[in-house]
């Protein structure tokens, strides 16, 4: 039993941190930007989000720190830094939540201090002053009181803003993609109230996860799901299946009042320089629509432009080829051979639901894979924050969310190397069985696993929901260290001289960078421009340097004017999309954003 | 700022509930209920929902808990009473929130002492051992991790449930009546896995309010509104608009999956002796069906079937003739004269809605009417419980209901009639204004107001949202003290010998008792065994004695077997639901279910 006290924070560790925090707030009212950044170790960070920055921005040493406070501090007007509760001191780290304000917005942080120091300092955006959401005590009053000949209704109004947005007024913003991310950013923007439209092709919101395999359902766990604003109730299932989340996501842009269009594709897209707008053609239901909205997000997912090799003799082939996104179900496939190429998510997915159909069914595996059983990862990975023993040690979704953002991408590969060793540990038998059958397994190039593999190169894993288990036993066959040579019309022919005979191939292939999309709608100028998305930039497998501190073009202003990419997972797309909302709501208002720190574009793709 | 400390509760408010408590299990142990008994002050109450009495009951006196107690005693085994959280202590009365098990069930309570006894205690069950909902720790996976050659996926086990239940499988409920208190109570069921069909006339789930006339909004606010398990986002209106809420109730229905059979009718219901269940006739979309549930539950509503007066002429009348829940809009009655009969709610709503748009109206009040500011409503009787203040200061809705819950029906009024006292005082202008024009105002028989007229009879006040001006500067014409005699071809005519033109008359004349929906469906001689739905027996006007204690019939078994009545306004429909379903639930599962006091029927309608 616990019992609420209303008094000062007046422990040691918070009493550390309010010192602290006076002292950085002293320097930085002083403009003293060198005095600040001494505050920090000298293996300190600072990750800011918008702030000081107007950016999704890491500086990773004091020298840094000074020269972005160089080069902010002037129109940030930083202030009223405080601790929000009570701070937790656990190995010689105190942490705390921080609360602050500048000019313009308020904030929302956490710092992290180490004898007397900052190690890790977060600082994000949480509303612009005077354009605050209208929730809680702010909410609208929804029937206007009073009586008024010329009233519109709540239908009437809704109606009108449907009949008029994209034909008599124009959208401030587009958004390309209709699932998850879409649809959270749109949430975001309508209650900012930045008009926006949101494009999709498929027929229903929800239709990007109905249409795909049936078996498939979220790899990630409930607690790590949530889009923003509507948590799913207490009931809902740990992992959501496909058709369950096609019917949240729709009813979500229902009753978040979103404005869908599905049913539309975006067949091009050109800025116009002139009016400082993009022109962008659609065909809605069929009849082709022209909208000018000020800002374009690419907001079509990790997943969007499939990878499909083309490979000598493919045009050849007798039977059925797809590639894993177009892959729908395995029951014309009873007693017929599949060749699955690849060896990660989709792959181990199709692979598991083809065997379920009676299929005989052969997985490709072109080079290693990591591994890590679902029950573990959520036990050793996310459990501490997105779990219901996280929840009722107090860490709700938001705080989950911040937690997992404090954590400087240059050092979170250390924080996860022991969590996968422990996996390696507990589920080594696992791991040996799938050696033996000749899977090749990693962790990663340092060890780091699956979400480190996630942020640099967005692939080479597979979250085991149990068809691990079928390469292991050979219910499932495994072809390894070789690659497919050819297609001939009866099979593959592969490096190593054999060959196996196929009634379906699917190329579990993966995707290509988002940028794709940019050279689709836009131009391979563009894209070009823009330069790859994702990645950090590590060195390792798949991820080439130089290091950015940041996920490439995500979430933050690219090197084309008014061009954003928006997407992730479910955590990521729930967090983010706060922050592509605000700087969009900035412009709208136009409030300065001055960016600090874009980085240069390195690679094209 | 809140600092919170595990520790056990030892405070002297806490202590004395502690001991309280004790010797309460101690005399319950021992079978003494006498003793039990006399731990309540001589004018103590007990309110038990099911936990000893299978029945919403309220026993008013020491003796009365003494006699129920000596009848459910030996099948209850309660024990483990203890308190939940910190006690509060103000103006000599100490109260808490107690939990407690009995053989079968586990509870949540609420207490107030005074001089060290019980002056109000409230027990109700939140959940039967061993049948407990799946939510939280509990909820389903969702994805069945593994391999499974025969598994059915969630789209899949959900289509069976929909081509099976109510065609080779029996529902175990039938719930008629697919609105707010329909869909509250089938996700209540759901969740405990009753099997349950929810039917409504209308096509789609909230329809119910998309049907109403155009400028209707909710007239309790937000706070007071939620639905159960899923609450409305933050930024939801205070004042729901009806067409917002109908697509809520929609994507309520859809993603709590319930089974919910729109565009059907129930034509009729007879109960099977020899099978112990109904027979009920239905036609779903133009076709007949016949489904056999063990249970009836009629959740149509306090305003199911409209109370339309015979009056001499009316058949000879050349104008439109409505009932108010048949009036849509007043867009075509621009310029026209319209004659409302009646001075509630609806009437006032009708009377501003013809107003604004152009029409001449005239208001008939044949009855005084009580009518309360919406903002004085919410700030002066609902702000403690149902507010963003009630919220941070940790009044969660659960805890509204439940203190809600707490105050007896014989005293609630005395809580009432300060609040409208002040209420009387703060809007005297509009009263006085009111009253300038010749309307007849009531606080009630004995001043207690809003609620308790809602309580005690369901009519005979509106809640001010507006058009209460239109009456006071005579926009809206009134005629009051009069009665109609006779509808002419061309208008009314009243008792006074006064006579009025009109183009359309709208009977805002009310709904009788729900179970005249029992007379329609099964037959009168079963709607008159059930007796009176709603009203307390306070003696009042429309609610004739003798004093029953709790609501006639509603939530809790009735006269009929198996049949049972669900309704009232959204938190009445959110809270009680939880017991009907708990009800239903234990009943399926076998738990014996003795229930205790069940009222006689003291009148037919």
């Amino acid at each position: 039993m616990s019992i609420t006290l209303d008094r000062p924070v007046a422990d040691a560790a918070s009493d550390a941190v309010t010192a602290w925090l006076q002292k950085f707030e002293a320097a930085l009212t002083a403009g003293d930007t060198k005095a600040a950044a001494a505050l920090f170790v000298t293996d300190g960070f600072w990750r800011d989000f918008l702030t000081f920055t107007w950016n999704l921005k890491t500086c990773e040493s004091p020298a840094e720190i000074e020269a972005m406070l160089n080069a902010t501090l002037p129109t940030t007007t930083p202030k009223n830094f405080h601790i929000a509760e009570p701070a937790e001191a656990a190995d010689g780290i105190i942490s705390a939540w921080i609360n602050f304000e500048t000019a313009t917005a308020r904030g929302w942080g956490q710092i992290r201090l180490r004898d007397g120091l900052c190690w890790t300092l977060l600082t994000t955006m949480t509303e612009l002053k005077g354009f605050e959401e209208k929730r809680g005590p702010a909410r609208e009053m929804g029937a206007e009181h009073g009586v008024d000949r010329h009233r519109k209704t709540w239908l009437e109004r809704r109606q009108q803003e449907q009949a008029e947005l994209g034909h008599t007024t124009q959208p401030y913003a587009l958004v390309i993609g209709g699932g998850q991310g879409g649809l959270g950013l749109g949430a975001r923007l309508k209650r900012l109230g930045v008009p926006a439209i949101i494009v999709d092709k498929h027929p229903r919101p929800g239709d990007q996860w109905r249409s795909r395999y049936k078996s498939l359902c979220l790899h990630d766990p409930v607690w790590y799901d949530h889009m923003p604003y509507l948590p799913f109730p207490d009931h809902w299932p740990v992992f959501s299946p496909k058709d369950k989340i096609g019917d949240w996501l729709e009813m979500y842009a229902k009753v978040m009042e979103l404005n869908t269009w599905n049913a539309t594709t975006a067949d091009h897209a050109e800025w116009d320089d002139t009016r400082k707008e993009w022109v962008v053609q659609l065909t809605r239901e069929g009849k082709q629509v022209t909208l000018r909205p000020k800002h374009l997000v690419l907001a079509t997912g990790l997943s969007a432009i499939p990878n499909l090799p083309t490979t000598k003799g493919a045009e050849t082939f007798h039977g059925e080829q797809v590639h894993s996104s177009q892959y729908k179900s395995g029951q014309n496939y009873a007693g017929k051979k599949a060749v699955v190429i690849g060896s990660n998510n989709s792959a181990f997915d199709i692979c598991g639901d083809l065997w379920e159909h009676g299929a005989d069914v052969t997985m490709i595996q072109r080079s290693s894979t990591h591994i890590a059983r679902s029950d573990s990862l959520m036990e050793l990975a996310l459990g501490g924050l997105y779990s219901e023993a996280a929840l009722a040690a107090g860490v709700t979704t938001d705080k989950a969310d911040m937690l997992f953002a404090s954590v400087p991408y240059k050092i979170l590969h250390e924080f996860q190397i022991p969590v996968y060793a422990e996996m390696k540990r507990r589920d080594a038998d696992l791991y040996e069985r799938l050696e033996k059958a000749g899977f090749m397994l990693d962790f990663g190039d340092d060890g780091s696993g699956l979400f480190m593999k996630y942020l640099r190169r967005g692939s080479g894993y597979y979250i085991d929901v149990g068809a691990a288990e079928l390469v292991a036993n050979g219910s499932v066959k495994l072809k390894s260290r070789v690659t497919v040579e050819e297609i001939t019309p009866t099979g593959v022919k592969f490096s190593d001289g054999s060959e196996l005979p196929a009634d379906l191939i699917v190329y579990a292939t993966g995707y290509s960078s988002m940028n794709g999309w940019a050279a689709k709608l836009i131009s391979q100028d563009v894209a070009d421009k823009v330069g790859k998305c994702w990645g950090l930039g590590s060195g390792t497998t798949k991820d080439p340097g130089p290091w950015e501190g940041e996920l490439r073009n995500m979430w933050k202003p690219t090197a084309v004017e008014n061009l954003w990419f928006h997407g992730g997972n479910l955590h990521q797309s729930r967090h983010y999309s706060k922050f592509v909302a605000l700087q969009l709501k900035a412009r709208l208002e136009g409030i300065p954003t001055p960016v600090y720190g874009k980085p240069d574009v390195h690679h094209k793709a």
